[in-house]
């Protein structure tokens, strides 16, 4: 069983940026971290960022017949983004939608996800953590 | 470390209610499961439903210095109850929002979340799951 | 065959409260006429009021297999209560909803229905009368 | 004592149009029912449909003096046509407004009546028994 | 020259439909009145009245070549009407848009007029009037 | 096959009006070159224009069983008849809707088509073209 | 009997200021016109200007007693001056709203007219003549 | 003459919450103060606190004809209850809505009241004051 | 101590002007009233009017360092300067937002104030008493 | 004569994607159709789809002086786009933007194409038949 | 060369008022600033402050002929004044829009500027420098 | 000290398109001049542009460290990027917001800016003179 976690624009400046929204914690020790805990799990992971909303629509449309799950932070993109939206659509591999921070406390641009509507579920606002908890989500779908 | 979970109105209706939407799992299944998962983690739960908006309210209230975390599915009060959110506030303790639908992929008036802003973060849309994440969420907190 | 007549917040006070708006007819007034009315159709009726949102909730969920219809003025709560609506829903026993005035003649705040759009039909403006038509439309289900 | 019935554009296919909305039964079948129901209350009725916005204007305007009540299903016009409203408002015959579908269950744009506003009471919902709810309302009238 | 007066939907009840707006003067009396005055002027008048919208596109459509001016009282098609908007648009014959109650001061759905950007001026609020003084306007057209 | 073409308020001007924005061919002149394409393409057609919103639903309602395609021209009442939506859902023959301009392109008023969520498809902005880019859409319907 | 004639910010730059708007005609020219169209009517009028709104407002309340009519073009302070609609519903003197521009056929903040709701009536667009027109209109309040 | 103090949604943790907001006084201390005060002018007063919506509705009910004024602090269902303004509408006492915060400088979902309309009058943002300054201003309608 | 009382526009009229809102009871005589309360409580006053918002802005400026209260009554400018808002914020003097009627009660455009975000309260409703309460109001910050 | 077809994101799945919307042709199959149309009408075309807007743009940009049309399938970047606005409105190449599906017909974000204003014209809902209906209106521009 | 420097209300009070936002820079010491890079660029300033409306109104209709730019920070005025608005149109003077701080950056009703419509640019958010660019963009229609 | 100047979407074809809003200088010869004022002042510029909104991000992101100051004209991205306001915010160098032309001057859609709220300030206006006296303004941060 193969997960795949996308990452979108910003994200690679994890841990300099606005430490008192998002932390320190850098976007490789994120990905460290879920690819221990996804080995204890007995799945493998794939791992990118990509500032540009193009790529990331390219990858969701690859993650077809290759990915059991994808969990995608969408970062600003989020509330931009039809394409996103379209590509999940279209995949028809169930995309789990996470934030770091808890986009519904945050100004009122970020209220809007325009990618919400076509995902399995949506978990925000528990920094780092939100990968965790997307992965243990994810690890339901594998066949024992 | 104890946690207390909330349910909202007419969550006590679970497993007999569109089932297209909630599932067929019972709100005594899951209080059943949550249990189980929370004892081999070493914590104890509380987990209660009301269908009126003021005894949440007074139970919120009630949760200081009693529970570290409250999980909190306020069902329909999510999105008319100023009362839950102005407790959430008061009570000072972590508060986390779930859902078992993803409420963003819903009627229009499902989209906004009145407690959202004073929650510490949101799960939504991995139906019972929802619960057993936000278990996974708060354990977080436990001192090791 | 048995209908149950909910009524909502400050309809207890009816024949007291704004005569201009609402008449000089007391809720037991309406009682007695509606019950009248059904003995002679050969039907039994159920006939409560509340000002307690949950309260409400609780007896539309608790109709469930006791009566063939609800017929449900809910005042206030019309424009208000998400809860009310996602009770008539799970419940499937086929509601009607009810207003002494014609609401979508009164103030703005009073035009939007939240529980319409989960009903079978709504009659409004009739005053006392309102009732006394829904039971005639509950009739229809009667099996003959 | 006379009643009324007018009826707005497309309700003359009624019976082959989206019957999933609609039902089987046609216009005529309503009409030869209404007036059944009608005779054996000892009054009478007239009974019309028009596409044209002015023709409905018109026949309401004539209504004054001879027709107790007008129960008026004005259709798509209900959301269009404020010279329909105007001219319920200087008839002064009252009128009752009737929708054969819950308008307000239906898509945004059917959520608002400019006629409502001056009728005096609305039905909806019922099928074609919001015709005979209708004349129910109306008959209350009638001078004993 | 020529002058057409043109009235909309309803305004053949005028003198009987809410006397307290519209006072209780007839069409039939400002017509006279309109007469006498365009007399004096030296000028010819067509005076007419429809509740049909389609009526009254035609009738702007064919006054090309044949009225100097188009004094259009919309009535209720004022707040209606693209196509009114349109054929006075095409016409290129100066329309001056009148109103016998001030519609400003009115309910919000008349605040809106859909003619007013095409039209050469707008008088409102002087009763029966607004009519005299769209003659005075249309008069300064006149050739000496 | 015969194909059924309607031309809404105000084109029976084309040509004279507004040239800047439709053109100076007149509907005559479409009308002769729809002709004469269909019956290149072994096709019938009948060509009308009303300005009366009534007689538009009624063409529209009778087209049933006779065309195979409707092509709509409804101009001003694209953006406000919500009767003509009904009568082309009712009457289930696919209707194409056409505009000479690009009513995107234009005031705010013409920008929401009510009619567009019930037709096949949509062609604006070619001038007279758009009627025969319309044809040559309908002819894919014809059986070989 | 003696009318007070009111002018906003900017109109004493009246024929040198956008003239392919407002005309080249003066506040001066308008006032001599007006003028000796009153003494031919016999009455006597009061014209002035200016650019702030607290002078406005303390010219409107200073007319109580003194005149019969105001007309007032409030200019720009149409759309933003709440002060000078208390000020004329407080003095009770009949107010007549002039606009040289047909203000409706303009930008959309010149839409809304804070001022209409109490005023007698509006006369928009026509220039100059929108003076005299409401000179005309004045006059009949004259005591003959 | 008595006066009816009612507290709703969370004031008992006055003293507790948010403290820059709400100040340290509780809400005990409050009471004890307005009753030293009241007994000093000669009044009872009657002071109560409940997080239900349905039993603040009941309470004003039976305020009818025991207390000769109503202050009402309705905290959250300030915004979100229609059906305390329809009990106050109803029972026909003054009522006084007060507020410790300023409401109209916070969170813009605290900006609308839909209780303003029907009171008497509003005290807001000058914390426990807030409740003298109300029976201050009650007082006034004490029979000397 | 000295406390500086403001009137905005319109507020010279009162006792004249709408009385069945306002009162009878004239500005001059409020004045006196406050006046003779304040020398009462040993503080002492400076009480204007003025219909010039730029007056208004350059009294609030002025209070700096003379006043250690101001009380506002800014009528109409309530809801459109912003220029009032800046001069408070910039003042740094204590400002209570005061007004005769309740302002949340009558027309929307009385129901934003501009103002109310940067004053300590606002008192609304109490006719003339808004005046006396915001002097009770006002003596808490007096030294003892 | 040279025809430039651009097709936005997740175009390259037509085919795979949601067959109910978008049917089952592939992108390649509508290229070999559309080139073999133009082979015969004499013109060449390029064809190309990016996910890229920056390369959308691009493309758009260079088409200068090369194509006398282009053709525009701009998928979900139709909503959200602004550079694909001015890149259209910078090259000055006429441009014709088509839909597969009836974007008006579909939901609300869908609604709004920020192209539409600086486009030729528009077709949409047609299928793969968008692209050879725009090909026919592309023709006209051809030089005979 | 003359250029104008208009500035609105409450800036006179610079330098005192809410330093953290504007800075402890006084309109004197910008005066003096102003003044002598203008001098050592050769042209002659005006500087002017007025809390008054009307007199930024009058003072930009006298610069017509006088001045060869208006530099203008209308500060409150900006977001509430069509007559600013309509003077900078009518007196056809460039005018350079300038604030002290980035509106864009703060309250949403600093966010839309009434006057930018009409103004050749703006600079906005550099403190006192704001006014040093300006100048520097006026220079260049210094004829040299 | 390094200024970075960036340029978004279409900027490359500045000369070309639509000169009468944007001018005839290339973005060549902006540059040229930019450098050219650069070296003078003894500062080195970095002056770049892509139509690509995630290369955009990318070099903001880079710009941490190397440069002191951020130029930013984000042409269409102004309106559609949040993902540029990330990058504005997490790279911590001042960025100053520039346009060729006013942007709140233009169509509706240009009006709001995404990314003002956390840029140190905004030119707008000026042609290509913006690009000189953004230069001037980031010439003030640099240490003497």
């Amino acid at each position: 069983m193969n997960i795949l976690f996308l990452n979108g624009p910003n994200l690679n400046l994890l841990g300099q940026r606005q430490p008192e929204i998002y932390g320190r914690t850098t976007l490789g020790d994120i990905e460290a971290q879920v690819r221990e805990q996804a080995t204890k799990a007995g799945v493998t992971i794939d791992f990118r960022q990509s500032n540009h909303e193009g790529e990331l629509v390219t990858w969701i449309q690859q993650a077809r017949g290759k990915f059991a799950v994808i969990v995608l932070n969408a970062a600003a993109y989020t509330h931009t983004s039809v394409a996103l939206r379209d590509a999940i659509s279209a995949v028809e591999v169930p995309t789990i939608e996470i934030h770091l921070s808890n986009i519904h406390a945050r100004e009122e641009i970020r209220h809007r996800s325009l990618i919400a509507a076509v995902c399995w579920g949506q978990i925000a606002g528990f920094g780092e953590k939100s990968y965790y908890l997307a992965l243990q989500a994810a690890l339901q779908l594998k066949p024992s």
